[in-house]
């Protein structure tokens, strides 16, 4: 009466901590944010076909925990994230998460995967897919204001996607220079350590804003942004976190991943809802410009949006299917008659 | 500078399957039944501190896929569950699901765990629960019309809480009443295989509908509904699927878990939007009277709450803790500096 299920579909592939790492170790960390980067710029091509709602957010006094999910129609991914800013100070990650895709035909999972690191690749991919549109010409240095958890991955991203190999790295605590700089030692970087956010900036093509406090900052003010400049602000991500003055954004032309959240999360929030922005995948897409000329001054708002997630997982259940960075979980109830899942229970007893 | 983090906070608390299962026979059926009601009266109880959300689906053409995320503002859970009626015919389940815990404090997940097997469970002891408030007094025979995967949870549960032990069974397929009967052999129960729906309700006190098909369905009408009787109305879970003719609806009391949800998927998407319901927390509360007297037609319209899955997560989160039944995955990344994560997965290279 029923058809034969595909084999083991109760079975799903699960990329733990320490598999991921030795995923991206054996692909090689700039390999893969470059991979990274090509399935997300696919999936911003293909913009339209994607179910896309803002995240669901459950808020607290100390932080949020957000459900990301979309779909391309055949495929079904969402992340579970958390952003907690006080977990710093107890020795913890400010932001964790993990990812499902799943088969939209039936539903069953498909991938279980950490996100931790994922998502910090999935954000750097994103900053430097989207510089590649609209940095100048020739940018070969990078100013780096805040150089926690994300900042090397932001490094290596511009590295591999625009050859970026000049930077300028400052944060308020000297030793998160010196982790950077000590991460990054060997990795073909000329490295300048800067003691000012207005240091940091001089000579810079490019400024990548990355602190990490959940409160209005003004980690830029306007007199410290020449004409010309691409500014990754990639910070500013919750309500109440912004990073930039009010007074840049005005003179930017400023770029987006989706206004709906953007409006909400991003540095943005500190304008009228109706302030024009660019939707990235437009660009990406060839549907509107990039970058005009020399002289524009050009804003990725940066908060990240699920089809990133979709795409990082879509990239890592595609490469990870051929090694053996992979654990399997029975996670999926099966039995042999789908009609028979307490008989299943059952006969567990004679099975153990 | 940092606080010490709790220890193995990275690691967490996995339920397989086959350890659900195990964990299920250990406890046995009918006191995990009771057991588990018990979690979901308490949380009932306090219905008010409960982040309430309609679950989040997305639909496709052959299914959906839903999260159903909540929290008490100390413990956040959700739970991803499929429904894809087709899947039946493939071999595969029509349900399937895991579930997460985490902490509020500081969004790291404290479970993983199956929700195939878990859900049918709450399901039923959701049922069982109302009923306790809703049925007859002295009821001891019940009808369950559709007798798949969810039947011989509901007769379980009904007799572990009311001690219901007479069955009468109907199925359109027979091959499924002599599933439910083998299965719910040995168990207590006095049962009569019935070859129609009318003949199943005859002298019952209380009528389960929980058949499967994804349409607009009439298993139960007007006339074979007497008065006295408590429905069970566990099948019409979902837009465009229900199981009761519209006329039994209109002359019972109607219990529902959570308004919002159940006017879209339950028996009342029927009627229109403003039509008096009861929400079942305040009868268990005690701010509303569930039975006011023995002529009285009672209907749970079940569709399933997030906050019964919470339950449900915490009850086996609090079971398991004694038990091996469950793994260790290694879900978060935990560097040692929160700032390092690049470092460590650098340093994941010499840790090989």
């Amino acid at each position: 009466m029923t058809a034969k299920p595909p084999k083991n579909i109760n079975i799903v592939p699960f990329v733990s901590v320490d598999n991921m790492m030795k995923l991206v170790l054996g692909v090689g960390v700039e390999t893969f944010l470059r991979e990274l980067a090509d399935y997300i710029e696919a999936d911003f091509r293909r913009w339209d076909l994607f179910d896309k709602t803002p995240r669901i957010a459950s808020h607290s006094a100390e932080g949020v925990i957000e459900l990301m999910p979309t779909s391309d129609g055949e495929v079904y991914g969402f992340k579970y994230v958390n952003g907690h800013p006080k977990n710093f100070r107890e020795g913890l990650q400010t932001v964790t998460g993990f990812g499902v895709l799943s088969r939209v035909d039936n539903g069953y999972p498909v991938l279980l995967s950490e996100m931790t690191i994922l998502t910090a690749l999935r954000t750097a991919a994103t900053s430097a897919l989207a510089a590649k549109y609209l940095a100048p010409r020739g940018a070969g240095c990078m100013a780096i204001i805040g150089n926690g958890a994300q900042s090397e991955f932001q490094a290596m991203a511009f590295k591999a996607l625009l050859g970026i190999t000049k930077l300028r790295l400052y944060d308020i605590d000297p030793a998160a220079i010196e982790k950077c700089v000590r991460n990054l030692a060997g990795k073909g970087f000329e490295i300048v350590r800067c003691d000012s956010a207005e240091t940091a900036v001089e000579g810079a093509q490019i400024i990548t804003t990355v602190t990490a406090d959940k409160q209005y900052a003004t980690i830029l003010t306007d007199n410290m942004v020449g004409s010309g400049i691409h500014i990754n602000a990639v910070g500013g991500d919750c309500p109440g976190k912004t990073e930039l003055h009010k007074d840049i954004l005005l003179r930017s032309d400023i770029f987006v991943e989706y206004p709906p959240q953007t409006r909400v999360e991003g540095e943005i929030q500190q304008l009228p809802g109706d302030h024009p922005v660019t939707e990235l995948w437009t660009v990406i897409a060839g549907e509107a410009v990039g970058r005009r000329d020399a002289g524009q001054t050009t804003l990725f708002d940066s908060v990240g949006f699920a089809i990133e997630d979709f795409s990082a997982l879509r990239y890592v259940r595609d490469k990870v299917a051929s090694t053996t960075f992979f654990d399997r979980l029975d996670m999926i109830a099966d039995p042999n008659d789908p009609r028979d899942l307490f008989g299943m229970v059952l006969r567990a007893d004679k099975a153990a």
